[in-house]
Order: structure tokens, then C-alpha cells, then sequence
């Protein structure tokens, strides 16, 4: 079986879906349930039928498509990823793991390869945390790790609530039918840009992705005391902000200092209340995003934030109060998947190599109901979530053509890859 | 003479006055030219018209109501305050020295008083920052200290400009009509409450102002690099946040190691981009308003906060950027307005003090044209800008007959005070 990729077809579509966004070329701004989002997926929708597969989606805008395979009783083979994009972003992220896997679907179409089991290209929705501040919320609820309960309880900053949004973008079923029966899928296999430097540093085509870090995210709340900019003497103060600004130089040090480059730490968001030029501020609310390849480490930084947390409460009379939104184990992936991936890559003399993914991924959480692997292709200088994200059509190609071998040969095998 | 200042009233007018808010009472939110500010504009204008008060406006909304003298050829004394209140504000910052300067007039009505120069009272537009990102506003063009081409660039946090809200708002008149000569006031006094703790604390019933401490306001901007929360490790970070979070550290380490508890530094606002909770800030904003009753101090700090900066900036591979908004110099008050409100004191046995105001007014402009002096009353613990800001009816009505007194002192002197 020789497979041929439509690169310039590719190009285009990629091109395409780049233009749903909130705001101009080149950013892609394409949050989970905006106009952007849902024009879409209407469009993405129409490719789909056009290459024969069959849609359905599911009450929180999961969207599956699925070329029927010659045994439909057989557990299906899944790939996909996600399109949301998160604000002043990039047209790479996820969408390679969608137009790519349709482009590898199309392909082994054309080579006249019929597979025995089904095919199923997924549409994660909001894989990014930007609307509800909780990231793969499609794929969390696929595998159960967020209740159906839960999920009705979240709401956006404006106070939107998740069921009201979700139903105005036409997704009003039960949220208890999103759940997928462990072992629904047979495998699934993610292709998806490193969002890291190291294939581009290397010049190596594949990451072959053996594991997937652990990711936390908290919402942390100071409540000080307000005052006229003016007026309140320096020794009265219990300034929020400025509780804020020392946690987070506080929290910059333990990252750096962990004694491994593995841990990372973000703080994305700083909301002050009031927020006016002369008034001290009396409410800061951050978001704290930490992560690390090896979860003890990550669990003993934790300890000394709690503990820093508590001795700037007590100096400075403020209140900080930390709310764990998730706290998600690594996930390993399959090696029957991976070994299926790198004889593609063989087969083909094309570089590769095994790798951790620092990222989060809907794959995360598919391995938790399925056996799952990510294929990663290079972004030029590892960078990711920015408007000059980049991956360049080659190195887009050649994940596609080794995903859909990887397709192929899953898709054929008897037996439950282990 | 004697005066009865009508208390109940005045307690009435000013709950009135605080119900036009855009948030639920006990929160005072008045921001210039919003649907609450213009709706207590008409309610006031209507107040001043009742009083007999002839009423102007001129083109940035300052508006004039003129008890006319039995010689309206001599130049009126002023007083008033402003009426605009930052988020999440009380009911007394400004309020006091409008509905307060109304009561005083009337009460020298009731009391059968004839002024020889006419008295005006006068709203200030926009003393607070909120909107345009300056403060006093209004007084700054009466005084020239802001010229209209300047005042014709200034656009709120949403784009819109000056021009066009003020125009909604009904105010269309030429900038360049809006300053007054010098000269325009034989005297000014404004009304106020402390916003500090001195009066309350020592029980002292009136602060008489002897000098306005000079303030300085600045927008930072830090410039980064952004990148994926989970993939970008932290030794390749130019992360703006933890940059704009150590500035923040060391601009409060300044003002609280200047040598005098008179150095106030506050940030207000800080917003970040792109903000979403897995992303690196590539860009922060922030402000800065910095306060002191020694000017020479106050350029002290800010030469080692250049200097903060560029180390910061070196070190981190961000650049800082400072926009100096306004850095005025501290206003004098007028020895006359001083020793006719020391009179008015001993002659009811009123205990008074002299003090330095901390805080930013209003007045301060006005002195650039005009003798200018104010008058404090306590407010409880010195709270302001938030919803408990508290001065008792008693104390109001204590301040408002020792502004009545003085203003009738100041309408028939034959003399300018200097």
C-alpha cells in the first residue's frame, strides 16, 4: 500500500479553518462555543460527509466521524484532536490533529485500503481552558473524569452557564450520554504539533510520545483590604496586589529551583478588584497552571506554595485562598501503538524518537478508557499558542502519512493493542 | 449671623444622591458621563435651580451654579468638589463638598446673608482617574493644566474618546472655552472629607488644609515573550507577569524604605495578555500612582525605580516601558482662606488642626488660578473609596456651617486674599 498526501489540499484547508476566528490573520482566536467555533464546525462537518464519513455528535459537542469499516461490530480505531484555540493563538495547535487525520483518512481512501475495523475521527470540544478553566473539557467527560453533574455546575466569566451555552450552539442533550464504555475504542492515536523545541532543535521528523505529563491548575484568591491610593500609609496596608506579587516570585523560584527542568509554572490570569488607578487593591484572584513529568516532585511543590501561602497570609493580614481545579495523573501510552508508529517511521527511513509530552492533550484522557498515542511532529522553535506558531507543510505531511499507517495497521489488527 | 444648617436635609440629599450608582446599594459606582453620573447631574442641576442658583456648563461638563452678589461686577468666590466615584466606592468622597456647599448656601439664604461678591458652586467633571486614566480632570482644563488638545486624545479603556462621550453626555462646546482666566476667583474652598485617619483618631472635628501633596501617575508596560504554559521551560522564559510581579516587589520595598511615611505607592490595574489561564503573559500593563509631600523625595524614588527597571529588564529579557501620565507639584493654600477658617472655628469652640492633604483634589488645580484652601472632616478609621467610607451627619453638618462662615467671610472681603 503506497499513500499519497494531498498536501496542497491540506495547506488550504488548514488556511481555511485559520480564518474562523474573533480576530484578524494571523491570530486565531476560536473559543469553545463562540461564532468563530461554531462556523467551524459546520464547515468541518461538510468535509466530513464529502469524504463519505458518517457524523453524529454528542450533548457537549463532541463530533464523531466514522468511515464504516467491513467489520462495523468491531471496536473502532479513534483519531482527532481539537480546534478551540485559546485567545491570540495560532492555526497549528489541535487542528493539524483534525484536517491531518481526514487528510489520512481521504488517503487510504484513494489507495483503495478498506479497513476491517471502523475509523473514527474525533472533534474534542474545548480541549483549552479558556471559556470554563478547566482544559480537555470534551475528552474529560468522554472518559468520565468529569461528572455530568460537575460539568452542569461551570460557567464562563461572564456567568454563562455551560448548559446554556451548549444548547446555543445546538448541543441540548444529556450530559449523562456523553460518558464512552471503556473499551468503546480498540485504540486511539493523536497526531499533534510538540508545542517544544526539541524535534525542531534535533531536526527530527516524528515524536513518537511514550508518556503524557501531569498536569494541576488552581484558582488562587487574596482578599486584602481597599483604600485610597492616596491616603492609606504604606505600614496600614494590606495591599492584594502587592500579597499577589510576592507569591508569584515566590512561586517562579520553587519552579525554577525544583532540580529538574521538567517543572514549569504559569500564572495566566491577575484579576484585581476594584482596578482603578488610585485604589488599593483589595481582591486579586490568579490562575496557576503547574506542571511536571514526575508527580511526587510535583506534589512536594505544592507543600512549600501551601506553606509560603500561609506565612504571607499571616505578615501581611490578607487572606489566600487556593482552589485545586484539577490535579491529573500522567497518562503512559500504549506500546502496541507506539511500536506501530515507529515501523511506519521505518519503513519510510523517517527520523523519530521517543518523547514525554509537557503538554496537555485530549489523549490524556482517552487512555484512560483506551489505549492511546500521540504522534508529534516539530513547531519551529518550539513555539505554541502565539500567532507565529509553525509547522511547515512537509513536516505536516509526513505526520499524516505516518498517522494513517498507523491507522491502518490498528485498524486491521485482531487483537486489543495492550 | 447665625446659620442653621437644615441636617436632615443634607443627610436626605445625600442618600439620594448615592442611589444614582450602576452597582446595588451600599456600592457607590459613578463613573464619569456613565447613565448614573448624568442622571445625578440633572437631579443636582435641578437641586441648584430650587436654591435660585443661575447654572452653566461648559464643555467638559464642569458645571457653575452662581449665587448672584450684590456686586457681580468683583470676582465670585468658589467652592465645591465633584461627584464622580470610582468602583466599588461609598457615598461622601466629593459628594460632601457639593451637597454640603448647596446646604451652606442655603443656610446663608435662610439667614437673611446678602453677598457682596457673588458665590459659585462648582461641579467638577471626572476628579477621578477611573474613565480617562487622569485625575481632576475638569479642574485640570479650568486651570490650563491640561490643554485641549491633550484633553482631545484622551479615550477610556474601551477606545471611546473624550470627545464623543462627552458629547453623548451633552456636552459639544468648544475645549478651548473650558479655561478660566486667572483671576476668575477671588477664593476658592473646597469641602471634603480626611480620607485619612488623623482627624478621626485624635476626635479633632475640622482639618484646615495647608498644603495638597504631589502626586504622579504612570502606565507601565512590560513586554515579553508568550508561549505554552506546559512546553516552554522556565529557564527559556521572558515570562511579562513574573517581570511585572518583581517590579511590583521592589516599587513596594522603595515607597516603604524612603525615609517618611508620606511616600505612597499603589498599583491600581494590571491587566495581562493574552490572559488565559495555560499561556505565558507575553505583555503586562500596569499602573502606578505614587504620592509624596516632598517632591524632592519623590523624584528620589522614582530615579531608583528607572533604574529597578532597567536592571529588571536586562536580567529577564523583557522590555519596560514608563509613561509618565502627570506629576504635579504640591499646592500651597491660601493664608486668608486659612485664617478665616481658623476663626470660624474658635468663634463655635470647634476643634480644628492644620494638616497636609494626602490625597489628590481638585483644589489643587484650582489653586493655579485662584487663592485656594480646604476644609477636612473625619471620616471613620480614614477609610475611603470603598462602600464602608463613613462620616456622621454631625460631622458633615460641622464642616458645612464652618464652610458657610467662611465663604460669607470670603463674598464680602473687600480684598483678594493672598
Amino acid at each position: 500500500m503506497e499513500l499519497h498526501i494531498d498536501q496542497p489540499r491540506l495547506e488550504d484547508e488548514l488556511d481555511q479553518l485559520a480564518a474562523f476566528s474573533s480576530e484578524a490573520a494571523p491570530v486565531v482566536t476560536r473559543i469553545v462555543f463562540s461564532p468563530a467555533d461554531r462556523q467551524a464546525r459546520t464547515w468541518l462537518k461538510a468535509l466530513f460527509a464529502e469524504a463519505g464519513l458518517s457524523v453524529r455528535e454528542d450533548a457537549i459537542g463532541n463530533t464523531f466521524a466514522r468511515w464504516v469499516g467491513s467489520d462495523p461490530q468491531l471496536s473502532p480505531v479513534g483519531t482527532g484532536s481539537h480546534i478551540d484555540a485559546i485567545p491570540n493563538a495560532g492555526k497549528y495547535d489541535g487542528t493539524v490533529g483534525v484536517l491531518g487525520a481526514l487528510e489520512a483518512l481521504r488517503a487510504l481512501q484513494r489507495s483503495g485500503f478498506r479497513p476491517k475495523r471502523s475509523i473514527e475521527l474525533l472533534l474534542f470540544t474545548a480541549e483549552e481552558p479558556t471559556r470554563f478553566g478547566i482544559g480537555c473539557l470534551g475528552s474529560r467527560m468522554l472518559a468520565g473524569s468529569l461528572s455530568p453533574g460537575a460539568a452542569s455546575e461551570l460557567r464562563d466569566a461572564e456567568g454563562a452557564s455551560l448548559d446554556s451555552l451548549r444548547g446555543e450552539a445546538g448541543f441540548s442533550g444529556d450530559l449523562e450520554q456523553v460518558l464512552l464504555p471503556s473499551g468503546y475504542y480498540s485504540a486511539f492515536v493523536e497526531l499533534h504539533i510538540e508545542q517544544g523545541p526539541i524535534l525542531d532543535t534535533e531536526g527530527t521528523a516524528i515524536g513518537i510520545v511514550t508518556s503524557i505529563a501531569a498536569p494541576a491548575s488552581f484558582n488562587i484568591a487574596i482578599e486584602g483590604q481597599g483604600g485610597h491610593a492616596g491616603t492609606v500609609l504604606m505600614a496600614d496596608r494590606k495591599d492584594a496586589f502587592m500579597a499577589a506579587a510576592e507569591l508569584a516570585t515566590i512561586i517562579e523560584r520553587l519552579a525554577r529551583s525544583s532540580g529538574a527542568v521538567d517543572t514549569v509554572a504559569t500564572i495566566g490570569k491577575c484579576d484585581l478588584f476594584p482596578g482603578a488607578v488610585n485604589s488599593i487593591p483589595s481582591k486579586v484572584k490568579l490562575t496557576l497552571d503547574l506542571r511536571d513529568t514526575d508527580l511526587a516532585r510535583r506534589d512536594l511543590l505544592l507543600e512549600s506554595l501551601y506553606s509560603a501561602c500561609r506565612e504571607i497570609g499571616e505578615r501581611r493580614g490578607v487572606a489566600i485562598e487556593i482552589n485545586q481545579l484539577n490535579a491529573d495523573s500522567p497518562a503512559e501510552c500504549s506500546a502496541v501503538i507506539i511500536s506501530a508508529i515507529r515501523r511506519s517511521c521505518e519503513r519510510h527511513q523517517i527520523s523519530s524518537r521517543s518523547m514525554v509530552s509537557r503538554a496537555y492533550h485530549d489523549s490524556l484522557f482517552v487512555s484512560r478508557i483506551a489505549p492511546a498515542g500521540m504522534i508529534f511532529i516539530p513547531c519551529r522553535d518550539g513555539i505554541s499558542h502565539r500567532p507565529d506558531e509553525y509547522s511547515s507543510a512537509e513536516q505536516i505531511t509526513t505526520g499524516v502519512l505516518i498517522l494513517a499507517e498507523t491507522l491502518a495497521h490498528l485498524a486491521n489488527a485482531t487483537e486489543y493493542p495492550a
